[in-house]
C-alpha cells in the first residue's frame, strides 16, 4: 500500500519521496478515504444495469498550499481557480467515465462555473410567503447545477475528495493511485492541480506564528519531490497519464512541456499559458504538438470540450493497444 | 485624499508608507469604490424615515495575500476563514450600525456561517417538475441567509467590498477611512482581517513564474508598514478603533496585545488565541483586561454577541465623551 515499502533499490528520488511522506503530518481519516475509494471503484467495475465497467479518471484540481508554520497561520498558495478541473470533470462524466475529483477546498465545482460569486445574494430571493425562489437570469444555471451535480453523485459517477495542503494532496493522490492500480489501462490521471514546487519540511517549520518584530523574513524552501515518476513507476504503472504545464512566459512553455513529458513519461502534457489558457492549449504527445482551441463561433464554448474529446479518443486507442 | 501629500515633517514611518503605496499596483476601479462609499455614508447620515443618522463601522475580514510574482501564480496567504468578521457584521447591523464589510474574496459572508460548505449539493434539490427546493435540515438556515442578507443590502445598511492582495486591502482601507473621516467619533474601525506582516515590494518581484529547476528557493520579504498609525494620525483621527491580535502561543498573547494597543493608540485590542478563539477572547482597553466568553449554556451561542455588545457600549461612551 505504501511506496515506502517498495522495491529495495533505492534511487535518490525514492529517498526524497520517502523523506517527504515520513515528515508529512498524517492524513486525517485516511482509512475512511480508502474505504470510499474502494467502494467507488467496485461500484463502477459493475455498474447496475450496465454491461461494461466504466473507465475511471482521477481529476486533480485547484492549487496546493505549503504551510509555513505548524499551527498554520501563514502559507504559500499556488494560484488556480480550479475551473479547468471542474469543467473537464463534466465532460469526462458525459463521456461515460467515473470521476474521482480531488479538489482544493473552495475551488470551482463541476456544474457550477456559470454561477455568480455571491450565490446566495445574487441567485436567490425569499418571497412573501417565505419560500425560496431563484432570480430570473440565473434560473437555468442554478437548476442545471443542482440537477446535474446530484445526478452525477447519486448515480455513483462522481466522488469528490477535498484537500488543502501539499501534504494532504500527495498522500491522497498516492491512495487514489494505489486503489486504481488494478484497473490497468482503464485508469486515467488528469493532473490539472497546480502543485507547489517548493515546500518547508514539517520538522524544520516553526511551531508557532513567525514573529514580525525582528526585521525582514528570510525563508528557505526546498523542492517537492517529483511524484509523477513514483505514480508511473510504482503506484499505477499501467494508467494513462496527462499532466499540465502552466507558464506565464510563452517562450519557454512548449520546451518545458516536452521536457516534462519525457522526464515523467506522461502520455500527454497539456501546455497552457496563463493569459490565453481559456482560449487554447497545446497538447504535447509523442512527437506531436496538437493545438486545441475552443469553438470561437459559439460564445458559450470552452477549450475543455475538444480537449477531453481528444483525450478520450487517445485513451481508447491506448486501451486497445494494451490488449485489455 | 492621499497620505502621500500629508504633513511635510516626514518620519521614517511616513516614508515607509509612501514607498508602499508608490510601489503598489494601482487599485482597479478606485473611482467607482469611492463613489459607492460616498453614497453609502450619505445615505446613512440621513436614512429615510429615521430621526438620527446611523453610526458607521468598517469591519475588515479574512486574510490578505502577498503575491510573489507580478503575474501572480504563487502568493503567501494569511489564514483566516473570515468567520469573526462575518458574524460581527450581523451583530453590528442588529445594533443599528451601517457596516462597510471589507472582506477577502471567498471568505465567510454575513448570515451564511451555518450553511454547509458544498451549498448547492447539500442544500438544494431539483424536483420532478424542475423547481428548486431546499433540503429539509437546511431550510431555515437557507431562508435566513437569503432573507437577512437581502434585507441588510437592500436597506442600505450593508456595503460589501472584496479584496485579495495586501495592496488592494491597504489602498481600500485608506479610501474607506478618508470617506469616514467626517463622521468623527461616530465612525468605528473593527479590524478583524489577518493582514500580512511581510510582503515582496512590487518592483523587486519576479515578472514571470519562479522556475523550480535551480535548487532551493531563497526569499526575502520585508515588513509591511504599520498602517494603523496612519489611520489614527491622518486618515480618520477621531474614529473609535478596535484591532485584533492573534497568536498560537498564549504565553505572549496578552503582552503583545497590550503593546499593540499602546503603539497604535487603539481604543481596544481583541486578543485571541488560535485554538480557543471561538470560545473566548480578552479585550485589552486602557488599564482593563476584559475576558469575553460565549454563553456556554446555549449550543448555538457565539463569542461575537457579547463582544459586539461590549464594543457598542464603549463606543457610545466615547461618542458622549467626545461631545458630538
Amino acid at each position: 500500500m505504501d511506496s515506502r515499502n517498495g522495491p529495495a533499490s533505492e534511487t535518490p528520488l525514492d529517498a526524497e519521496i520517502e523523506s517527504f511522506f515520513d515528515s508529512a503530518p498524517p492524513l486525517k481519516d485516511s482509512a475512511g478515504i480508502i474505504k470510499k475509494l474502494k467502494e467507488f471503484i467496485e461500484f463502477n467495475s459493475t455498474p447496475p444495469g450496465k454491461g461494461s465497467p466504466r473507465r475511471v479518471v482521477c481529476v486533480t484540481s485547484g492549487g496546493t498550499t505549503v504551510p509555513l508554520e505548524q499551527r498554520c497561520v501563514r502559507f504559500i498558495d499556488n494560484f488556480s481557480s480550479g475551473n479547468r478541473g471542474a469543467t473537464s470533470t463534466e465532460y469526462f462524466i458525459k463521456a461515460g467515465y467515473a470521476v474521482i475529483f480531488l479538489y482544493r477546498r473552495g475551488s470551482f465545482q463541476p456544474y457550477c462555473q456559470s454561477l455568480p460569486e455571491d450565490l446566495l445574494l445574487e441567485c436567490f430571493e425569499c418571497s412573501d410567503d417565505s419560500t425560496i425562489q431563484v432570480h430570473q437570469p440565473h434560473t437555468e444555471a442554478v437548476k442545471r447545477a443542482v440537477r446535474d451535480h446530484h445526478a452525477a453523485v447519486a448515480g455513483g459517477q462522481l466522488l469528490k475528495l477535498p484537500f488543502t495542503t501539499i501534504f494532504e494532496y500527495l498522500q491522497m493522490l498516492q491512495s487514489i493511485a494505489m486503489s486504481m492500480r488494478d484497473l490497468g489501462s482503464h485508469a486515467v490521471f488528469y493532473l490539472a492541480a497546480a502543485v507547489s514546487d517548493f515546500y518547508v519540511p514539517w520538522e524544520s517549520m516553526a511551531e508557532h506564528k513567525i514573529q514580525s518584530a525582528s526585521g525582514p523574513l528570510d525563508m528557505r524552501l526546498v523542492q517537492v519531490p517529483k511524484m509523477l515518476l513514483a505514480l508511473k513507476k510504482e503506484w499505477a504503472p499501467m494508467a494513462f497519464c496527462i499532466s499540465f504545464k502552466l507558464e506565464t512566459d510563452s517562450n519557454i512553455l512548449l520546451e518545458k512541456a516536452e521536457m516534462a513529458r519525457e522526464k515523467y513519461r506522461m502520455h500527454m502534457v497539456v501546455a497552457n499559458e496563463l493569459s490565453t489558457r481559456k482560449e487554447e492549449v497545446t497538447v504535447v504527445t509523442g512527437n506531436e504538438r496538437i493545438l486545441v482551441c475552443r469553438d470561437k463561433t459559439r460564445a458559450d464554448s470552452d477549450v475543455e470540450e475538444p480537449l477531453i474529446e481528444l483525450i478520450v479518443s487517445r485513451h481508447s486507442a491506448y486501451v486497445k493497444d494494451s490488449g485489455l
